[in-house]
């Protein structure tokens, strides 16, 4: 899905994200665009299989050069988090430990309230076959693991990088129902607008001999109006939907041979403005 | 990142994940994948270009064989949604029109409200390179975006399918801090367990010479309790802790040259039980 506006600004800032002996390119790029589309930067590699640079890893990243760029190698783990204040560690394994285990949401929520502390935080991703060793989850402050499915857990680390960076931009966000963009905006009809529409329809089903037997004439009115008010109408719809009534009004049908029209106006042979009060 | 345990019973419910027009195998397996993650397994694809069953896709899949294995093809979207009761449409691109755009929170909300009430719903996903086209998204009842960097916005249809199914699983969690392990359970230490260990290790130290000159004791005592007790200490804990200490007391170090102990006792010169009580 494309939607990329390169005039807005880059976000830009967060926690770092260490991936510890990662071996293919393709994951890596996939990792700086899952970064990048959620506004992360700052991307470590401990010890990469097939060095670095990696063309492999560019193309993969779908023009997350910033995050390729600006990617740094390290060769211990220790190396790549030294300059940090507090690191989380990514498992989906049990591990026999002390250390608190978090949810992402829980997590991102930290994270947020370190980096608006001025803290500098990073989390650890591990090998795509194996994960992180408990000696390098150790060097972690806390750990970090997906609410999954139990017996389908295995996230690669595309996805996991994905996901934690997925909640850290929601842990930044006020209304989490907030989207970027939003529908044409619309003003609510007035009553007199909505009686108008139901004026409109009904002279014109009228016309057509809708109502049948006329003693049910009260009643079907009374229906049709439940049907059509059991939506909040804005301005607009009230527009395109009398459009629709006016289109349908233009030319008579052929009539159903047994219900014979009680009236018949001369403006039902040919073109009709209809009643057009409130458009 | 592994973890699976295939004796827990496999989450299987939820919306359909409907993929309009795929084009590659890899694709499709990531999305089973992806869903599988999460619990979902209703996948339907719509006339996918390279047909039906693929081998790339089931290897993608990496073992979501119940996904593949369930996949139904249709020709149309419209027969690929016709036993659904409410539709959403994914896109990162602004539409023009009338429909409600809601967040993935929002959208994982109704589905999950709209499937305790047991409607069928499902999930509409565009084509790699350009998504739906306006006439699909006609099609939906509302329109979800995702939240994403506005200079870097475009995710792939896997990527999509996984962020939308974890806020799916989110959605259906009483408690969004839950985990699905914990550290080993540990029992909060009485204040007898930590005097316990002050004083051991004020013993060893004070064998050898760290409260120096004399009369500063008292302070430093003050200061090495209140670096100690800033966690509140487990009991598990502070049995790690007092073997640490009762180590490093078995041994008497070489004594720096210009601090001269002030006690000497014959446990020093030796094996050592140091101060045990509470362990």
């Amino acid at each position: 899905m494309s939607g990329t506006n390169s005039e807005r600004e880059l976000i830009a800032e967060g926690p770092a994200i260490i991936l510890v002996e990662p071996q293919l390119g393709e994951n890596i790029g996939m990792v700086a665009r899952a970064m990048a589309n959620f506004g992360l930067v700052e991307l470590r590699l401990v010890n990469p299989r097939d060095g670095w640079p990696n063309e492999k890893a560019r193309s993969a990243a779908s023009k997350a050069d910033h995050v390729i760029d600006g990617t740094k190698v390290y060769d211990t783990l220790e190396e790549a988090i030294s300059d940090l204040n507090f690191v989380y560690a990514t498992t989906a394994r049990e591990r026999y430990g002390f250390k608190p285990v978090r949810s992402p949401v829980f997590a991102a929520a930290t994270l947020r309230e370190k980096f608006k502390a001025g803290e500098k935080t990073g989390i650890l991703f591990g090998r795509e076959r194996w994960g992180l060793n408990n000696e390098e989850v150790a060097l972690a402050d806390e750990i970090v693991t997906f609410p999954v499915n139990p017996a389908f857990a295995s996230l690669n680390i595309a996805q996991a990088v994905l996901l934690m960076s997925y909640d850290w931009m929601k842990s930044g966000m006020d209304d989490l129902e907030e989207t970027r963009f939003q529908p044409i905006e619309q003003n609510p009809s007035t009553k007199e607008q909505v009686l108008g529409m139901f004026e409109h329809i009904e002279e014109a089903l009228d016309a057509r001999g809708y109502f049948h037997p006329p003693e049910k004439k009260p009643k079907m009115i009374d229906n049709l109006r439940a049907v059509l008010s059991r939506r909040a109408f804005s301005e607009q719809e009230i527009s395109v939907f009398r459009g629709v009534i006016r289109s349908l009004d233009r030319f008579p049908r052929k009539w159903p041979e047994k219900i014979v029209p009680r009236q018949k106006k001369a403006s039902d042979s040919g073109e009709t403005e209809g009643n057009d009060s409130g458009e």
